[in-house]
């Protein structure tokens, strides 16, 4: 069973206090008491204002985790008073509490039993009472003055009871209304501290409670205001919320504590949380099996400190070592590999349980990239870019840093996961591993055979595997302990991870829309070659060809009907640009959009009467990732290179050649369209980052002062000329 | 007035045709069409899917710009069916609707005079008519059977018009539940297409009309849908939306249409496009007087494109005419600029005016700084640097090049806007610029200047100076136009500005905590000559020392004396961190964090065990700024400088070093703390970014596939060694 209260402060402690152990006597008794590590939490928990949510689960066991909060039989859902009223605490926050009764009825709807507990009577009498005085003073003055002077009028201090009194039957009114609407029946229950003193008087509420839910009916609780002595007022209100917690954990109930005033959520705040969504503040006196994501996140930051402080022949040692593993616990990661095929039978199609299968020649060849990685590592780290003498004694240098944390998000592939761990390790950067639930077991035992590399050089926790229960999403928001993701996977992964990144970069490419210009004077031989490795090699890579622009005084020339043949050899559907379309009497199919990203046999083919305007068609429609000239005319070659805005501009190759084996720079991280940092494929370097190391004597920047003893120098030292890698 | 239609499209256009007309009526009648341009922004509008909204000015003149609807006197709020009815289309969306009657009766209490037309009481109906029928079912079959089969049964088809007149009582009775929470009076208006067309009774529904909107009564206007014939299905909704616009406009009313159903937005989406926020289309038979915001991102990336392929030479020759316009045009600037002050004056406080104001001498240095940017331009885009030979004849080159568009934002000061022009011009970057309102004259004459000289080359729209009537937060959502956004001034302008940009990264510093570490090694003159440079010479720079960590050892020393006896003459205040004030029998007063940014003459002293402490209370509490060791310990000097993990570290030099100009970077741009792209100083290497170049004769990259021809050599070639800058 899982209780959740969903509250803040306004009304007195004790009444929950009250009403909490009848939650928990509808829950199996439980002895357990709060643990200490759960109170620690609750006294560093100082920046959520407005709501509480305690959860206990089916057979008397908390929750752990929230994922598991969907299992949530029973949900008892808290207002607190800020929530229910309106800012100037005169009225109903009616687009909250429509909301909230809204969210109740799905989760009812759903089978659920729900129950709420309100405030807001004083807030709906108070202004219903307000509203009738100035409507009587201002009847009388209307009499004398013959004005409306409704809004200027002073409004009269109300006493608390009696507005509850006046607003009692209005909101249950209301709230009667609104659950009609999802065909809910609700019910009132007024109580009072004492009602949960007398043990007569609680059976019975238990009973009638348990009655309203056996008949489906979300039973309204309040207290009976007009009856109770005045509330006395209580500024620490997010106190209030914690001991609401902590009585709730102490019955082995799970508490959620989230903001119900926050207008961008308000309007799902409580279904977010039933789904498991990181909203508010979780307390469960269970504590989770593994370290939560904030703390593995700590750890691959200090981890990865640590491993950027190592000789780089320790980190390539480190990979050498795991390449050994993978080899030598072959058996191992066969045998978990294969629980991961007969677990995903059935359930995914055959490419991706291909995607998904390891065997002994990839992890063999899987070794042996990892083995190239580690040899191009030693020149990454701690390299000095510049050197530059500022005054007598006082030299700046930069050098090469690791980025800090990275979190790298693969699809069911799991041999991504050495060969990234590989490249973290070279490049010194602490890293979050998350991983498909499909690959679940291979990923497990792979990881650990990371972190047993790691640990001959004792930075065990700088990779950390991310439990398959956060949610990619949440993820993406802990910008204080992520540097940069790097999704790896298909465009829609990327394209996902990029929309629900929130102030963390994002390193991919969404979009490989190619283009291949052929100019009037290219060479028919080399055009053709050309436009076939490029689109027909293999159609499905983001740098494979999608549009080729032809100049018009090719039309009806040898070389295009060379291409066209070849084309029509090799099966390409062709899609006819719009000016291309108009060349021709039969042409086929025009294209829907000149910007498709085909992925597969099929090409848009598009006429231009200039090198210009080819390139204003790539500016137009292409989006930056590889576009090639194919001339024999170098002038005209160069233009294209130096006006063509995009990451890769090639003559006379083949766009396939975007990539990063292919330009030399040893590891492939992937091909990045951002803007900013690496742009195009990217190697190591993609990892790191630059620090500035300055080393003086004394040296203060005042004695560089207009009237000062020293002047800047800024004499450019040499640098060390680059291996190759 | 200001008419306001929120809509969607399930009634007949029909009505809504005859309910504009009146709309018109009560606005100054205009003789206006529907301008062309108007249209075409219509047919290329087809994502937005839900909402619709009209508006026409006080005096007959509709609208040009968002921001003046806030002056909008009359509303008319268009309820869509969507938007009220739940997504099964039985029964009411009560969070929606309870939400807009919140910001209608918000809009509505701030004396403007608001009208809903609403739908709804068929879905209402739907639903009410079904649960009875079901209900009487289940009576009759609980009779037979003892059990509730409500959920099983099936739901029986119900006549829309039966639906409505069922409906109708039950939707205004919650209307006016929910209107009264907010003390006002809503009124309900049935009317059919009929009414329209009788002349006597358009003027009775005119009559009454401005009657209720006069006793500040809301009217909800709807279709008296049980005497209509019965609603054609449309499947064309958007067009429906896109009519009722065209209507609108042509009475003078300008529109927005918005998605009344968004979660995120619902809750404030009426009175979010009333405030001008850039919410949903907004629609207007006014021209604006500029080009739109999107216009000009077009405008600096085409012309930044040509920009870019200038030669260096030219970009330098733009950036000396700039410097010459400065100091030729003095007059007409500080005429510009004296106009400014003249409407500041009394508004803005003494320190804010004196940013405000120019001067010949600033103006003259601003002069001397551009001609030194020039200089420095030299060498930037087009640098080389990294050179590849992959195979025989093809050649690998990376090379730099402008990022696109960069989007700076700054402060009063009008002398950033020369400053910000000339880097973009020696980074061959497009520049949108956004300066403050009070600045306006200023900025406006700047910005003429720098166009001016940019015409030399033919290249003047790669600088806009965007008007000061967008927002801010709006711009930061334009990531398909800008690449890279620049917040020149206060450090809550770059948190703002973080937090606002959407998908853009920003470059800048929020925070700038700095520390110094006395090791115990540490020389007594130079670490009392270094925390007096770090801290006391410009303590409001984010280089400036905020926290000084003191080796356990030193404690009642004469090196810590000089320290403390310095900083008193200075007039420096110290908190003293919790472990310095348990060492003290007397302690200052203590930090509140750990983690502050004093920004003035205030220190937070605490005491560490060694080195690794240190290290560790950086790591902690730091911004990764710029952090120092004091010592004559060389290799306790690098372990520091290997070990902190900030943009800056430094050993024995003040953190105040930690500057474009000071560490020889030519043009300062600022100074980063993210640890993607530039990291610290950034000089005009920050404003570039890399494209790679690759030359062939006709490679293709099947030649080098296993049995292929050809094998990658990936052989480094030399890269001409940076001049001096």
């Amino acid at each position: 069973m899982l209780s959740q209260v969903y509250r803040s402060g306004f009304q007195s402690v004790s009444f929950r206090q009250r009403l909490l152990p009848w939650v928990q006597s509808t829950a199996l008794s439980r002895s357990h008491r709060v643990q200490p590590s759960a109170i620690r939490h609750v006294r560093s928990w100082s920046n959520i204002p407005f709501i509480t949510v305690p959860l206990s689960r089916t057979h008397g066991k908390s929750f752990a985790h929230r994922s598991e909060l969907k299992h949530a039989k029973r949900i008892v859902v808290k207002l607190g008073s800020a929530v229910v009223t309106r800012g100037d605490e005169c009225g109903l926050a009616l687009g909250r509490l429509a909301s909230i009764v809204e969210q109740v009825s799905v989760l009812q709807n759903q089978g659920r039993e729900m129950m709420l507990v309100t405030s807001g009577a004083v807030a709906f009498g108070k202004q219903r009472l307000r509203h009738e005085i100035l409507l009587s003073q201002s009847v009388r003055q209307a009499l004398h003055s013959g004005q409306n002077q409704l809004k200027e009028m002073a409004i009269p201090v109300l006493e608390a009871r009696a507005c509850a009194a006046a607003g009692q039957s209005g909101l249950m009114a209301l709230y009667e209304a609104m659950f009609t609407q999802y065909s809910i029946c609700a019910a009132q229950i007024l109580v009072t501290n004492l009602d949960f003193h007398d043990e007569q008087k609680r059976r019975n509420l238990n009973g009638t409670l348990h009655e309203l839910l056996r008949m489906n009916i979300v039973p309204i609780v309040n207290t009976n205001d007009a009856v109770v002595p005045p509330a006395e007022p209580n500024s620490d209100l997010q106190g209030v919320n914690v001991k609401a917690a902590l009585w709730a954990l102490q019955g082995g109930t799970s508490v959620v504590i989230a903001n119900g005033t926050h207008p961008k959520v308000s309007g799902h705040v409580i279904t977010d949380i039933v789904e498991g969504k990181k909203v508010g503040t979780f307390f469960s006196e269970v504590k989770p099996a593994g370290p939560t994501v904030e703390q593995q996140g700590e750890m691959a930051r200090a981890g990865g400190r640590m491993l950027a402080t190592l000789e780089p022949e320790q980190r390539a040692e480190i990979i050498h070592h795991l390449a050994d593993l993978l080899t030598d616990q072959r058996d191992e990661i066969l045998l978990a590999n294969k629980k991961d095929l007969e677990e995903a039978e059935g359930r995914l199609a055959a490419p991706l349980l291909k995607r998904l299968s390891l065997s002994t020649s990839k992890l063999n060849s899987l070794a042996i990239g990892l083995r190239q990685i580690a040899a191009s590592s030693q020149d990454s780290v701690g390299r000095v870019l510049r050197r530059t003498r500022i005054a007598k004694n006082l030299e700046l240098e930069q050098v090469t840093v690791p980025i800090g944390v990275l979190l790298v998000i693969f699809e069911s592939r799991p041999d991504c996961l050495p060969q990234v761990a590989a490249l973290a390790i070279a490049s010194g950067n602490g890293l979050l591993l998350k991983g498909g639930k499909e690959a679940t077991h291979s990923n497990r035992i792979l990881h650990l055979l990371a972190q047993e590399a790691l640990s001959i050089h004792g930075v065990k926790e700088a990779i950390q595997l991310v439990n398959t229960r956060e949610e990619v999403e949440d993820l993406c928001r802990l910008d204080k302990m992520i540097d940069l993701i790097i999704p790896r996977g298909s465009s829609q992964l990327v394209r996902d991870i990029q929309k629900a990144a929130k102030g963390i970069p994002v390193m991919g490419h969404s979009e490989g829309i190619c283009h291949m210009y052929v100019d009037s004077e290219a060479s028919v031989d080399k055009a053709t070659r050309l436009v076939r490795d490029s689109k027909c090699e293999y159609p499905a890579a983001c740098n494979a060809l999608e549009t080729l622009l032809i100049h018009r005084d090719l039309l009806r020339t040898p070389l295009f009907d060379q291409i066209i043949d070849m084309l029509r050899v090799e099966q390409v559907k062709i899609h006819a640009g719009p000016k291309f379309a108009s060349y021709l009497t039969f042409s086929p199919s025009e294209v829907k959009s000149l910007r498709t990203e085909y992925g597969d046999l099929e090409l848009c083919i598009e006429v231009v009467d200039s090198v210009q305007e080819a390139i204003d068609h790539i500016h137009k429609y292409g989006s930056s990732h590889t576009d090639v000239i194919v001339t024999e005319n170098e002038k005209t070659a160069e233009f294209f290179l130096q006006h063509v805005d995009s990451a890769c501009v090639f003559w006379n190759a083949s766009t396939r050649f975007s990539d990063g084996y292919r330009f030399g720079l040893g590891a492939e991280v992937g091909i990045s369209t951002s803007r900013i940092h690496a742009r195009g494929p990217v190697g190591l370097e993609g990892l790191l980052t630059t620090k500035w190391l300055l080393r003086g004597q004394d040296h203060v920047v005042s004695d560089f002062s207009e009237h000062g003893s020293l002047k800047y120098l800024h004499e450019n030292l040499p640098v060390p000329q680059r291996n190759t890698n």
